[in-house]
Order: C-alpha cells, then structure tokens, then sequence
C-alpha cells in the first residue's frame, strides 16, 4: 500500500441521504473489510466495538453519525428532527466514555444544526449538518499533517522510537497523530525503528501499528507490553510517542492502558516520552487528569480474546480501558499549532485559546 | 481442588526402569493432561517447549530426565554407561538457557553418578542417580515450605499483592515459591487479594497462576501487564513478589520478561519488590545480572500465540523470554534459609555459604 493507495479509515458516500462507510478494523490486519453504516445504531456499535476506534476517527464517526441518525426525520417537522437531532447526539455520546473528542464532535453538530433552525427545512438542516461533518473530517487530515510536521522536527535519523496502540492512519481520518510523527520524519529521509507494544488486551499496536508502518516502509519490530523495559534498558530505544484520547487542562493526558506504565518506564530510562494529539483532546472543563473517566470493558476482552479461553473458568478480571499518565511525566505535547513544552496548565491554555 | 489433591506437578513412576509423568502445563487450565516421558528427548522436549516450566520444576524433570536418559545404557559397560550419563547431561543443559537450577540439577546428578564410579554396576548405579533425583524432589518441597513460612511473615491481613508469571506450585515440585508466600499467608489467616499479571506471550499467570490461586481459594484478579501500573497507582497493592530463574553474586535477578519493568512500576510507586527463590538459583560464578544469557524465544510465541495471527504477516518481533531486575530494585530475596535483606553481595554470600 502507497500511502496516496491507504485505504481510508472511514468516507461518507453520497449526499446527505448516503452512508458512512468505515473499515472494520476488529478484523486487521487480516481481512480488509469496509462496513456500510445506514443507520445510528450501527455507527454506536461500531464505535463500541473498536471498529472505529482512535480519539480523532471517534470523533468523525460520531459527526456522520449524526448525519445518518437524522435521516429518518427528513421529512418530519422542526420540532421533531430537532428532538432526533439531540436524541442521535445524546445516544451517540453513550458509546465510548473517555475519548474527548467523541463530545466535542458531537457538539459542533449539535451547534452547527441550532444555527440553523428557524430558516430551513429539515433537508437543508441535514445538508448543513453534512457539510460540517465533511469539515471535521478535513479538519482532522490537516491537524494530523500538522502534527506529523511539528512532531518530526523532535526526531533524529536513525533513532530508535516505542510507541503504544494504534495512534495511526486508522485512528484518524489519516496519517494518525503519534504515527504522523514517525510518518512525517521518515519522509523527511530520517530513518526511523519503530518498536510497537502489540497493546493487550486489544491488541491494536500488533495488529494496526505493525500494519500501518509496514505498509509505509518504516522498519518496524512488535513487543509484548511487558518487553518495553528491556528495550529501553539496552538503549534500542530513545524516544516514546503516544496518541491521547483526553487531556485535561493541566496536561494529565488519558490513554489506553498501559501508556502511563510506558511512561514511567520512559523517566527511569531517561527516555523523553511524547504526547500527540489535536486540540480537540483537551478538556479545558476538567483541571486535572483525576476527574476524567475511565472506561471499564469486558472481562471476556481479556479471557477469550483471541477465540478461545486463555484463563480459568470463573475467575475475576480488572479491564480499564485508560490510564492517565501526569503532565510531569509529557516532555511536550505535539498538537498541530506546534509543540508545548514543558507542559504547563498556562502553555496548554495559551495555545488551546487560539482556536 | 484441595492443596492435599493438588495433581502433582511431576512425578517419578516406578523403579529406576521408571519414567517421568508430569502435567503439561501448555494444556492447562482448559486441560488436565499427563504427559508421560520415557525418553529423554520427550524430556528435552517437555522443558523446552515449557510443558514443564519454572526454574525448580525444570531442575526436578532435568534430574527425573538424566534417570530416564542412562536406561538405555543399564546393560552397557561402565565406560559406555558414564558416556551416555555425561551425553544426557549435556543434551539436557540445552533445552533452556536462563534457569540456573537447570544445571544445577544436572550437576548434582553428575557428580552422584561418579561418585559411585568404579564400585558397582551401571544398574547400580542407576539406582542410585534415581535416588539423587527423589531427594531434589523433596528438597524442593521442603525448600518451598520453608520459602512460604518466611516470606508470609512479610505480609499483612488484608493486603492486596502482585505477582508475575507463575512461581507456583507449577513451578516446582509442589506449593511454590512466590505463590508459597502467598498460600503460607493465607494459610496463617491472612486474606490477600492477588493480582496477577497475565504475562505475555505465553500467559502463565493467566493460564497457571490465576488458576492456582483460584483452586487454593485465595481472591485473585486477572489484569493484563500493561495494567499493572494503573493497579498500583490505584493504591490496589502494596507489595509484589516473584520468582527467579537465576541471580548473580550481587543479587541481580533474572526472571520472566517483563519482571523488570514491573519492579520499576513499584519503586515508583514506592511498593517493595520482593523475590522469592530457593538457594539453587543463584550463580555464584556471575558477578552481576550482565552475564546472565537472556534465552530469545520463537516470534510466533507473540504472533501466533492464541492460535491464529494476532500481527500483520512478515513484521519483526522481539521475543526475549526473560530480563534481569537489578538488585537496588529489589527490597527482598526470600529464600529457604531465611529474608536477605538488604540485597548485598555479603548477605547473598553468607546465605549460600552455609549451604
């Protein structure tokens, strides 16, 4: 695959009476399968089950979401497809809890449709809405290139680099967030080697980081989570880059289990440990990473994760989906009006009021 | 299961013209199989492919392999006898390079054999190996007894604790090491809650320890390794013991991989970091944790590892089975004579020489 080939993450097909199209990716890296969501419950569940998944494709799933969830009400009047409007946003946002940028997507359509309302018919409500999800879209592939750009300036070539899950093309529209960086140095000629945690219990990092920098020829080697220590210890490593799904505005930064253990890992070794994300992953809301929740998933995704039981019958399973790694532990925060650092309540403040 | 019909680990059936039946743990806990090795190779075979794993277990089933290794040889000459003798000592000191107790097992086994050289026959003396490897076997359920009772004295009613891999009763002849702290306690009527870390690639606290722990009726939660550290931030343990595949002169500590890191996570967490290993595993011949060979193991153990692929085709993968946790990490080496502590070159010394 050549990257101008990727296939895309997720694309809306049609006008405002279309579908949201997006890759299952619960079934990467071995069948490359599109899913047609015509209706709400169907991008909810996709959202649910990690075949979307990333804090930014979250977010611009949830946008088309929305544009097919109003689609029964096209001919109903205002009233009524304002009521489906709050009611396809308020459903949707009961899908994955942590990922910041699920609520924030979800209110710029809310938003954009109230500024609407009063001048236009439903249909032309719809058509606005459409437009504005098509915006978060392209919004999200030049935040991503931003990012990748920002990002690259921190790196060397021939470096030795770790990253956890899957901060890729496919948890974005494109080209990803932590991944942009590494996509964006090595087209800059910095050769780059990746080691990807494979991420238990999902397994994103084996199955979509691997893929992801493998299909753009960036030499790639999979750990098991428990194996960063000893590739920090024997300097094969001498950067982290992760993704991040909420950043509260201290800078806690929450993302998927395991990230704060890599982190420490990161300050015993003397390691810089990075974070990229949009500013769409602040929440300005909360003042520290304490107060962001963390999503609890089923045991099974632990005991059968992979088709067959791999643990005793009956036995009890702790499944946090996050953790928050503390500002104190970021050496800078790459998002895509540039890089934070050090990362401070007032230098996250300065840069996310800009917007 | 009760602890008094716990399967047995190994066992030696019949005369020295026995054979070696032992549970093959990469069944379990979804089978309860016994394998029986009448051959060395199925012996070789068995420790290799850690059917039969934990450094006290492998020193057991080399011992029980050296005494189904010389049958072939009863009816031999003495010069063809003690040939096969050393030929099964070397070939059985391949099958795992990090585990010290391996050949330490296979030493003491040469050392009985020519020992009795020269006064009597190859059947003889056959017996008598078989009666040096009955009494590694009791040592080791002995030495694991005395492990238990010193190591609970560490612990207190109501604590929650952490452990890697299994140091179980799986691990040796029976009861454990760094499960033997637990159980010893929980004997004594303290309640632990346990977590045990599923430990990639091949799971064996998932598949043996959450099962033992389970059996014995002790509180245990599966997490997955990248959770420890968020289980510890949590505030959910205050202590985490393991056990030892092999520690040098300066209490350095080799272990499964990933022991390192979570040694890490707990002085960061300022939790201690306990070790619990009979005398037989350390390597007084070894300065320090450098010189310990560090076993790489095949790659399909994380691609392939639940029986289909988990990682896109062709990718690089790292699969070191062990790491070495240096000795300022470790507050403790619970060991049969007693608590060393601190971990010093001294104390180490002073233990061992008593032996």
């Amino acid at each position: 695959m050549n990257p101008s080939t990727a296939p895309a993450t997720l694309a809306w097909i049609g006008d405002s009476c279309g579908y949201l199209e997006l890759i299952d990716q619960t079934l990467l890296p071995g069948e490359l399968t599109h899913l047609a969501c015509r209706d709400v419950e169907t991008v909810w569940e996709a959202i649910k089950s990690l075949r979307v998944r990333g804090a930014p494709a979250i977010g611009v799933a949830a946008a088309y979401g929305v544009c097919v969830g109003v689609q029964p009400a096209l001919d109903a009047d205002e009233a009524a497809f304002f009521a489906r409007l709050n009611e396809v946003c308020d459903y949707l946002a009961t899908s994955r809890p942590t990922a910041v940028n699920l609520f924030w997507a979800l209110d710029r359509m809310r938003t954009k449709g109230l500024s609407l309302r009063g001048s236009l018919l439903p249909r032309e409500v719809a058509a606005g809405l459409l437009v504005e999800a098509q915006k978060i879209e392209a919004e999200d592939r030049l935040m991503c290139r931003a990012i990748g750009r920002h990002g690259a300036a921190l790196l060397q070539d021939g470096q030795g680099v770790l990253t956890h899950c899957n901060a890729g093309g496919l948890a974005t529209s494109d080209y990803g967030t932590a991944l942009a960086v590494f996509f964006a140095a090595h087209e800059g000629g910095k050769r780059l080697h990746v080691y990807a945690d494979e991420t238990r219990p999902l397994l994103q990092g084996a199955r979509l980081t691997a893929w992801e920098l493998q299909q753009r020829g960036i030499e790639v080697t999979l750990i098991c989570d428990s194996m960063a220590a000893q590739v920090m210890r024997e300097g094969r490593v001498s950067a982290v880059v992760t993704g991040a799904d909420r950043i509260a505005a201290n800078g806690d930064a929450a993302n998927k289990i395991g990230t704060y253990g890599v982190a420490l890992l990161a300050a015993a070794h003397d390691i810089p440990f990075y974070v990229a994300a949009p500013t769409s992953t602040f929440d300005m809301s909360i003042a520290d990473g304490g107060q962001i929740p963390i999503e609890q998933r089923d045991p099974r995704e632990i005991t059968h994760g992979f088709g067959r039981s791999t643990a005793p019958e009956g036995v009890q399973v702790y499944n946090p989906a996050f953790d928050v790694t503390p500002a104190r532990l970021i050496k800078a925060i790459i998002c895509e009006h540039g890089v934070i650092e050090p990362v401070t309540r007032e230098a996250i403040a300065a840069v996310v009021q800009q917007e």
